[in-house]
């Protein structure tokens, strides 16, 4: 089973179709390739049209629904890496991710979330997926997003 | 019109002037260039030795006067790209932008924000200026500052 | 003396030891290399097994304070980059360094903490350690962390 397959079975497991264009939320595009790098524009959890995890972590989202949230993002930016490859298997490695956290005050479990990102892009990507992380906890996402992760690749030559 | 020219208009238009020194706020420098990938530090929205955009967006500040501040971040770093490359003509790309906007609890257009200094970017650097990119809503930012907005971008061979 | 050897001496005016693992707080590695460019994960304020400074600066923490935690994370990330390269005069430049505080509503002087960890960069690595910087204030950080730092760096060919 390649990383593509991969993709496929981890998109299903989470119960959610990511097929047909993934809207970008602004002004700007979703990747840009710079040689053999490639820079992902911050995903939210969206599935569609619609965000399928709001609100503050910790507060109105508990540590499930924020790792289910995170693992959306990680997957939309494993779909864009897909479709500009054409094949996940060109992905060299995963250099950056960050992942910003819609955070309760009190809330210090961030790298939990961040986990459930990081352990997808393992499964999908193996080896590729080792990768460098921040995480952080910020006042607010857009459209009241409880997460968004942006990441950077190397491909293969 | 080449994109000096097109930069020196959008200044115009938004009434300030981006002449003499553009003072760093700390013990860093604003540019650094790594053969043809330029990093460019976190931009507030300062003019001459103030901000000119301060507080928190969604409660002390509106919707308009942060796309204000978003625009004068974006024209500091062309600023920048333009006095350490010669001509913004030399910008292969954009190749990210971070926006964090200095959000009230419940303001969630980050990307309404962003997309100020996005249009900005097309504007100036037309082709050049498509870019990825990152909003997220933080707590404080230096100086109170509004708006903040960092970027790399790659250079022409 | 060299930038091993000032790293040592600048850990040792902290009073603090590095030896041994750097322990990593999630599913991810402390450092990814992708040819001359090197990414560093977010470091929080960690010595052995804990947290030496923790809390909301303005708050709870003080600037001095949190201008140590700073100075743990820069020490952290440089440890990293040697174990890395075999020694830090490896380093040719540091291109980017990104400094999260854990703020107070109304703290702002993000620029003064992040102040800290670049000095000691120019401290150790001297003109290898001019760096562009992002700093700002969030709302939590992983463990209750007061300061998180990220950097990329490149590498001598």
């Amino acid at each position: 089973m390649n990383a593509d397959a991969r993709l496929i079975q981890a998109a299903a497991d989470l119960g959610y179709s990511f097929d047909g264009e993934l809207r970008v939320g602004g002004d700007y595009v979703p990747l840009v390739r710079d040689d053999q790098v490639v820079y992902v524009s911050g995903q939210v959890p969206r599935v569609g049209d619609s965000l399928v995890v709001t609100g503050r972590v910790g507060d109105d989202v508990g540590l499930e629904q924020a790792q289910r949230a995170a693992q959306v993002c990680a997957i939309r930016a494993l779909v864009l890496l897909q479709r500009e490859l054409g094949s996940l298997d060109e992905v060299r490695q995963i250099l950056r991710i960050t992942v910003y956290v819609q955070s309760a005050a009190q809330f210090t479990q961030h790298s939990e979330v961040a986990d459930a990102a990081s352990q997808l892009l393992h499964r999908v990507l193996e080896r590729a997926g080792t990768h460098t992380r921040t995480s952080v906890g910020v006042f607010q996402l857009p459209k009241n997003a409880s997460v968004e992760l942006d990441l950077i690749a190397s491909v293969r030559r």
